[in-house]
């Protein structure tokens, strides 16, 4: 009995949604989930079409990027994946995409602007775009250091990861992450949706104004928090 | 037999159509029949996703709000739509969805103009846009103000509710209704085409005119009133 | 036998099309055939959904608008397909749709450039935008003035229905024709790429210009007239 | 036996590809390969509907342009790809389509720029559009110097067909090309892709930058070269 075939069922039927949402085109994208207690991940082998995948071909990777287990060469995002997992204790899953629209607004080198409560229903702040990391950076350790990337970006706008399950990292692409893979993918699902609802808005209206507080704070604190209305309870 | 089998297959009916017209993602919308006679509406439940939906998740609920009958939480916009059936005597469903085009619009917090005869076949006004609420309704009770909100911006406009059988609710997403399901969640759809083509006309010529009166006039006289002469009668 | 069976089954399998080709929501558009020999067309009856048609469902209608057979009334559009076969004895049969970027070009009064090659390898001018009619006209006998509209607005540009098959009423729609019911509604489903493709054209470049000349005779000529080459001849 | 079997098969499923991802409407596309050994290539025949193409329909033609078996005319845009064949010698597969956004450049007149990093898994340089031929070209022999158009706007920029796998033609459409058919259509799809990113990108930001070099050569590499250490090696 293989002790990481549960992660690796885990990663393989999330990463399988990617297509199914219209989240990716061939190989681009990838989703791990973490077994916290073994402290390792499975992910994605790397540029294995989907309909070629299957939970024996998940790669096991422990936090340094050290392959496990698994015989096919794991995700070339890995890097930034294993930092994420090494950092953030209370992630359980971590999905990256090229996603059209999220993609769109990290290639304009913009944070997405909180025009809605559909966004409000799931973060408080715009969508941060971290900017491009400096040449040193892209030369040396380039997956390691965009994990660090995203990780000092949100430090330095003071948002938590447990909040801002989302980030675009510029010139590049969206990460989102979770404590489950399907509230990771859904997240990537839900900041495609918001990104293109935030496009055409700004299409209709470049003057359209920021949601205002209030209604930010309702949305939000219907869906999360002590006094929560929203779901099943 | 349950006396609410009725409209609870009908309420589960209309909601999985919002998945079919792609109006909706995860579960981002809701739709309510109402029984007049019983005086209770049957509502999708919050926050279940569409294909685990049953006419027996179904909630039932009365005018004020309150759950008569069902095991779940009922929508969390659910006093919206009870207002509305306890303003609106004529009304038999309503549709509430983030429908990507509508939204965006409403995000703008501006009206759809009239650009077309598809238009006029629905309405003869523009699809008015409600300004967002202040923040004492906000952080009053804010479904409930939310169909007041809907309610006072028809009167303000001097529009009937049977004639104008959609809006949107600024910054926040459009609600469609009509008498009967299926037409609730036809305008809804019907909605979202014309917010497509609105955004498109504006997209190549920023100064597109309002449609004429004369064929205002001319298309919502072929689709009602007594001299109407589309369909089959 | 019916001796409009053949007809009717060639409107039934047109307008089956058009849900098939995304041209249209619910009842928004229809697709007639004639028979020469005969003097009549059958046309989609009003009002009534793609999925409940059948052949025996279309109507059969003279180039007067009269109806000559079936139990549904006609489309409300009838009396322009009408004129359009009284009028151009070539044609075979029409097609009218509200598809999403033909009809929001023709809600912005403009014609659509010709840019590319793919336009020119179906006509070798602007798509024409016929004006809105007249307040007296749209007062008056409507659909058969709309027919009237295409009529002339061709006349006025010098163009021959047997070369352009397509146009844009203004503020309302694209219609099409052809000799036979596939070709009018292939032309419908190429007006619809074409628009899109022009939309963004105008959109990626405010300035862009018309396709040279050369190139504009160059393709019409591949596909069309007695040295064309594209095809099985 | 047919020794064009091997060829007429690898075209055959590759031209089914196109419809499937979404790059033609009706018979706007062809796909190409090539056997070097024989000096043919085979190609889809012209005008042919993609759900009437079988292994068999597929046209053999030599370098020159002339059919060496087969009983269908081929693609009218054969002799563009025969000069490519002859011209470049380490290619195996040529695809040709109208994609929508590819030709919404394409009739722009414009690069596609590199914005991210999409891009640059692909290639290093903006995706060249080459500009319309001069009259003479045009009314000469015009699908053989289409492909000249194409080989000289490589050669003038000084990029290796190696390297650049894919063109826009002005006012035309876009070619890719790749060692084998999958990577061909795989070309065709990711500049598909990519096109409709940079035109969201450009529409969100119009004054977005150049992705920076450091970031192009790094994403390249990843996937490209030596060190490369993207996929299963």
């Amino acid at each position: 009995m293989d002790k990481y075939q549960s992660i690796k069922v885990a990663a393989y039927e999330a990463n399988m949604l990617l297509p199914k949402y219209n989240l990716v085109v061939f190989t681009f994208g990838n989703v791990s989930v973490v077994d916290r207690k073994e402290g390792v991940f499975a992910i994605k082998p790397s540029g294995v079409p989907y309909e070629k995948l299957s939970p024996e071909s998940m790669v096991i990777v422990d936090y340094e990027g050290n392959t496990v287990a698994g015989n096919l060469r794991p995700s070339s995002d890995t890097l930034t994946h294993a930092l994420l997992y090494k950092s953030w204790e209370k992630i359980g899953s971590i999905v990256h995409t090229h996603s059209t629209y999220a993609t769109a607004w990290a290639q304009a080198l913009q944070d997405i602007p909180i025009f809605g409560t559909t966004h409000a229903d799931h973060l408080v702040t715009d969508i941060p775009c971290a900017p491009p990391m400096n040449d040193e950076m892209i030369k040396g350790n380039y997956e390691h250091e965009t994990g660090f990337q995203i990780i000092n970006e949100l430090k330095a706008r003071k948002l938590a990861y447990e909040d801002v399950e989302m980030i675009l990292v510029g010139n590049h692409a969206p990460f989102t992450w979770g404590k489950t893979a399907d509230k990771a993918v859904y997240n990537s699902t839900v900041l495609e949706s918001i990104a293109q609802m935030a496009y055409l808005t700004k299409q209709i209206n470049p003057n359209a104004g920021r949601l205002k507080d209030a209604l930010i704070v309702k949305h939000y604190e219907r869906k999360h928090g002590g006094n929560s209305y929203y779901g099943q309870g």
